[in-house]
């Protein structure tokens, strides 16, 4: 038989391209070192039948593929140096409609703060946009440095994208969250001046990302009651007979940090963060369930080619 | 009538976005001042069904993706820092054949001595590499910067790729280097150091190239008899019923350089140079034909959505 990607799916994928290139750095960004600082440099590519719902502006798929790169940014503490810009368009794609992606491109980098410095443009099937994005930080958060007994934090709720995509076009705070999400590169800088210990963004979703940042030697346990769920949230998921811990947990697309920090640091932090949970040393992923049963959670987070 | 892509072409395209974002440097890469030095940058897309003859193998492709990136940092004379692979593959894609791919770009980046250094993966209907490519540079190599007198030279010879595409399987020179252009990284740093005036690299055909290089207050004047076209050249061409000006001016992807220099400064230069012509101050791109008659030249290079 031959083996295709779907078959082996995207973190193996990922873990061939590691294993065969060691000047990659596996986190969320490449660091390269130029003069007396860090160069931070990251790519992604959004594809317009993969990543733009139905109900998505072209305004906001602009505006979203500038905030999934600066998101990985904020994931290392870094400010924003410049942003490229690569868009591929169908010929019979209208001129118009392109000028409203390009609008929330330039909207998008005026609200980061990062300037559209260069790019391509390109003739495709469907509309594709890839973006990087780059970023200067002297000393970088990294994703598996956290250490037994920091807390662990969102910088604002998830699950909220997860949601909104299965609510279509109704004018709600999930779908808001869905079509319109936010990088959050001024809390990134704050968690890494507040001594933040390790931090990434939340793409793939929060069970996934943990995974991401354990190392062997450490374990997390998070709480479902620190999520502080609505009932509103709970209703709604169920409507759809969806599960609300599955979409809390591994859905991702709110473009949140999760971070490990001291306690005795959280005063340094300005914004409205949540405190989930705490770096253990159980050597697993672990959710404590509002009946207060403890269960390991699955690393499963979403893939482009098994999804 | 609603205005589409193909209706207002690349070019149009790029000037809209250059008139409306005065962050981007109108030349091959993106130019930001980093400590004490500038960082260049540049990112290009190559998808499956518009830039890859189809006897093309996976090696190749993933090689010309390297390749096209590093091109553009090679015209402003960088030095290479590093490369960010963004790839898309069909679900059904062999795991074999996207192994050639990544060993392609790897033997590249090895080539230029540039580290591959992060990327990401993604699903779509069919291959697409998306490149950035990093450079370091003290003092870029600008396009429009030449000055009357100066030569204008190039680093090889143009129009063997453009022959290629129309050769087929065939083991030539041509089909060569349609499939395994290289970038001249070393011949930009040189040029550069000999005091060459300006610099671009030749992708929409060596015409396009000098309109780009063209100020409003100069001119250029190239002699066919200096390109020493070969005698074979012409017949494989007129036996494909193409003109070999055309192959020669008006479609590029041979990634040669194209540059002026002051010919004092010549003998500077440590690769095999084709000097073609000189800057003037005709205020027209004009070349002087065998039988000594001097036409105008046609700005017409490739573009993505019109051709």
């Amino acid at each position: 038989m031959t083996l295709k990607v779907s078959d082996i799916g995207e973190k193996e994928l990922i873990n061939y391209i590691l294993s065969n290139c060691e000047t990659i750095t596996p986190d969320d960004t490449a660091i390269t070192s130029v003069a007396d600082t860090n160069l931070i440099s990251t790519c992604d590519m959004l594809i317009e039948s993969k990543h733009f719902p139905e109900n998505m502006s072209y305004f906001q798929m602009g505006f979203k593929a500038v905030t999934v790169n600066v998101s990985d940014l904020a994931a290392m503490g870094a400010s924003p140096l410049g942003f490229l810009l690569s868009i591929a368009l169908p010929k019979d794609f209208e001129v118009e409609n392109f000028k409203q992606i390009f609008d929330g491109v330039l909207e998008a980098c005026e609200y980061y703060n990062i300037h559209l410095i260069g790019g391509d443009t390109n003739e495709a099937g469907e509309i594709i946009i890839s973006g990087t994005a780059l970023g200067l930080c002297s000393n970088p958060l990294m994703k598996n440095t956290s250490r037994k007994g920091d807390l662990i934090v969102l910088t604002g709720d998830v699950g909220l994208a997860a949601l909104g995509f299965n609510l279509g076009n109704d004018d709600n705070i999930y779908t808001k969250k869905a079509l319109e999400p936010l990088a959050k590169i001024n809390e990134g800088l704050n968690i890494k001046c507040a001594g933040g210990t390790s931090a990434t963004d939340i793409t793939d979703g929060l069970a996934s990302e943990l995974y991401e940042m354990k190392r062997k030697d450490i374990g997390f346990m998070i709480y479902e009651d620190k999520f502080n769920v609505s009932e509103e949230y709970k209703s709604l998921a169920d409507k759809l007979n969806l599960n609300y811990l599955d979409l809390l947990l591994h859905v991702g697309e709110d473009f949140e940090l999760v971070f490990t920090i001291a306690g005795e640091n959280l005063s340094k932090l300005d914004f409205d963060y949540k405190v989930i949970g705490e770096v253990t040393d159980s050597k697993k992923v672990e959710i404590t369930l509002s009946d207060s049963s403890v269960v390991e959670v699955s690393s499963r987070g979403y893939d482009h080619y098994v999804s």
